[in-house]
């Protein structure tokens, strides 16, 4: 729980672990054991009341939300048996209730359990509305993507290799472009935290990008325009420079995308609910060809059968 | 010409009339007398270099850019007659010569000289492109316009309720706005200068809007966020609001399109020149039917020959 409100960069300090009694499903429920919890950006917003998915700013004692992926325990929902695996919005603790409410059975056999968070969750699903479902990457294409080595940036740039489209990648230090290009096949990656970021864009963008898969605002935002191809793509998809700070986004000067005669689409990954059966449906398959469940992915494991 | 380089909105003491002598075309060259010379909101980003369509920031004695309509005088251009009526960039000038370059000869006998300004020259073209190209609006659709009273922004509002859909214009005084409902047939128009803007834009469109034309960016841009649909489309067309004083904008703050998943489109109308023929072959038509040569588009008329 929260042991006050936030203001910026929440630190160890602001949490603690509680111990309460288990609850006991009351009809209709069933009692899920959480075995992996999700840390995601938008986490940070729901604590300060900025976000759909929380209940308005939260208070000392509140519980943080989050997606989780858990066993059934104990059920009296006529939905869900007792070894069942699912996921749902659990939140920032070990055990939770479940009135099937946003709760979906997985399928173990089918990908890992971590998986399921991950490559067939909601960042697989953000990242497949991105690259196929709003800016329709094709086979020649060019697509940069920032925040390249995180679990929506990774599996962007590599949904987009696997359509024929070379992958560009934006991340925080040399180790993390490292892996960006050696483990997930992006083509080149610029650390924008060295000197020279624009030029270095710049030389890894000779001919410029078609798309850019936008996380983050701010002045990465401005500086991606200025490799964007005219008529290019973006996908706005978050706003990681402020989760921490308000203040401290820059917002975008009109001027830049009127020049590139650019097609900005604004993604909400809810929205695309409706086609997790269609995204799951090539999810083994692309579980299997997507890397980085664990680098790309913050994973908290809660419990020894977790290691499966 | 210019008597000094602009700083901030220009006013009359920065513009004196100069006589020259009539220059002799040379061969491949005509002489054109100009009928009518438009006035455009990008005319004073030009003069300050911040145009394509102009050389740099102008100095004192440099003539600023304009379209304009003519007759040919005397032509050493096998292309134009004595006579012709022709429309090319001439300046802010009472005779020009033109080498052929972005020279179009025009039909009198289609529409009025002055509508080869207005509705079938750049503020039409742009018009269209962003109603029928860009947004392609629908039967059915709600379209919100700013500059409603304009020349771009009573066309696109025109396309609009020609293609079935329903027009809401926004201008600065409720007489520009009465003239909007009353003379454009927009369903209604709202005065941004008048108090309770937002609470009067959101009353005049209990649906929200489907598309928005933007012409002005800064604080109007966000208030038309709040009305916009989800899913909603945005046209930037122009930053009226810092034409004079590049400081004053405020930029796009970048939650706003991802909340209302907005798409949202750059427009340049120098990218739809190859399209003019298409949008010129509906022109008669067009031109028939739209309304506000006048009222919408600034004009200049240079010689008693214009009153056709």
């Amino acid at each position: 729980m929260l042991t006050r409100s936030l203001a910026g960069g929440p630190d160890a300090g602001d949490f603690r672990v509680v111990d309460e009694a288990l609850p006991e499903p009351a009809d209709g429920e069933c009692r899920v054991r959480h075995l992996y919890l999700s840390l995601d950006p938008y986490q940070r917003s729901a604590m300060a009341g900025r976000h759909r998915l929380g209940r308005g700013p939260l208070v000392a004692g509140d519980m943080p939300a989050a997606e989780t992926l858990g066993q059934v325990l104990r059920s009296r929902h006529r939905g869900y048996r007792e070894g069942d695996y699912v996921r749902h919005f659990g939140g920032w603790q070990e055990y939770a209730l479940s009135t099937g409410e946003r709760t979906e059975r997985v399928d173990p056999a089918l990908a890992p359990l971590s998986a399921w968070l991950g490559v067939l969750g909601m960042p697989g699903l953000t990242a497949w509305a991105s690259a196929v479902e709003l800016a329709a990457v094709q086979a020649g294409q060019t697509v940069l993507v920032s925040a390249a080595l995180g679990p929506v940036g990774s599996l962007v740039g590599q949904l987009a290799i696997q359509r024929g489209a070379t992958a560009v990648g934006i991340a925080g230090s040399d180790e993390k472009c490292a892996i960006v290009t050696g483990e997930f096949g992006f083509r080149a990656c610029v650390n924008y935290r060295q000197e020279g970021f624009l030029e270095r864009l710049r030389a890894a963008l000779p001919d410029g990008a078609d798309v850019y898969h936008d996380n983050v605002g701010g002045q990465l935002l401005a500086d991606a325009f200025s490799v964007l191809k005219v008529n290019g793509t973006v996908i706005l998809c978050g706003l990681m420079e402020r989760y921490n700070d308000p203040a401290k986004s820059k917002s975008l000067d009109l001027a830049l995308p009127i020049m590139k005669r650019a097609v900005m689409k604004g993604l909400v990954v809810s929205d695309f609910e409706h086609r997790r059966p269609v995204f799951e449906a090539a999810g083994a398959h692309f579980a299997r060809l997507m890397r980085g469940e664990n680098v790309g992915k913050a994973l908290v494991v809660l419990g020894p059968e977790a290691a499966t």
